[in-house]
């Protein structure tokens, strides 16, 4: 399986998408793809606009996508894809939109197949087993938390130590804190902006300039970074 | 109906529950109240240290709660309540364990018939029609959206203009964007740290030195003080 977990598309003050490109670059290789992209994560712009934005991007690293809107039978589009791209935007709406289109288990089987897949935010946050460590706002029913289930932890994308000094509401990670507490056989992995996760077979690793933080129920949070062992969370 | 919702517990760098205090006092009256207390947004503190959190601050107001956990009925606990308090922490814990224990229907026709209501953060959740503006990280599936739905709108409670700098994750006005764009025929009410909406029988009022801002789809988002008029929300 080859999977590419982005936590963000874009670092604040960059054009969209840019810091990732030459990894996604090299995750899909010279030769040119022609990727299907999932926008269903778009709640306030338009599929069409979100195509574009992405494309803008690929095409400076020589690939393209199309947006699954485009196609009468978005099963079939996922069957026939050369890779699966989802990207972000709302987690609550996008797996509402996969499911009523009956695409869930269809990504997991087609990826655990071999067919190359990206996601970042929202579409990070789907490869895991379930939607319950997101960061957005639940704003529809999913109609259930399950996902596509490509790797066995959970990922919260979007990371932040920082908070608000004048803010009482929880940090993040009291969240994570509370999500294995109420999950304790689970790994999150705090994936900061700027990192990615990539799987190649049965090797995960990190990439970015910065750690990512582990947690575990009965565990200290832990600081991973590129050149240390990720592959426990496979388990 | 009387209602008392409750942005947050707790200001940065006070005692728990402190700044509300007074509102609370003056809500449920000069004779003790003692109020039946819903813990169960607490996920990482036990249900009788929070409890002890709450009636360390009651006590300086003359009122007392006695936690649901303690009864062996709970449906009775609420039928009999003289006031029902639901304090914050993970709403999504809060309202799967209020549906399992089949209490939100009852505290709908309970509060409805004229027993005071009061909550903070996850608990002024719980008495909008649904919890699709909570803050809150999704740790356990809820068996549904729905909840006590004892005002029209919806409110986001913490709601913060803050955003680090350095953050590329969306902001709580994006959010709140999409959660308008998805249901377009629903008002909700930013409530920031350190307010509280009041209802008293069909006037709705805010208390607290900071506006509120109100979202609305195909509106501008309108900012409104204590002194504005807030009824049009109950329509």
């Amino acid at each position: 399986m080859r999977l590419l977990l982005i936590s963000n598309s874009t670092n604040p003050g960059e054009a969209y998408l840019d810091y990732p490109k030459y990894n996604i670059k090299e995750f899909l290789g010279e030769k040119p793809v022609k990727a299907l992209f999932i926008p269903y994560a778009a709640v306030t712009f338009s599929y069409n606009e979100y195509e574009e934005k992405v494309n803008d991007r690929f095409k400076e690293i020589g690939h393209s996508v199309v947006g699954i809107h485009h196609f009468d039978d978005p099963k079939k589009a996922v069957e026939e894809a050369e890779a699966i791209i989802v990207g972000g935007g709302n987690t609550w709406k996008l797996v509402r939109m996969m499911r009523d289109n009956g695409l869930i288990d269809l990504i997991h089987k087609k990826v655990k197949g071999g067919t190359p897949y990206i996601g970042w935010s929202a579409g990070s946050n789907v490869a895991c087993p379930t939607l319950r460590t997101t960061n957005d706002m639940p704003i529809i029913d999913p109609k259930g938390f399950d996902v596509a289930n490509l790797v066995p932890f959970q990922i919260n994308p979007h990371y932040l130590d920082d908070h608000p000094s004048n803010h009482g509401g929880e940090t993040r990670e009291v969240r994570i804190n509370e999500f294995i507490t109420e999950n304790q056989d689970v790994y999150v992995v705090g994936l900061r902006e700027g990192t990615m996760l990539n799987l190649e077979g049965d090797v995960l690793k990190l990439i970015g300039k910065r750690s990512a933080r582990i947690f575990r129920y009965g565990q200290e949070p832990e600081e991973l970074t590129g050149k240390d062992d990720f592959n426990f969370l496979l388990k």
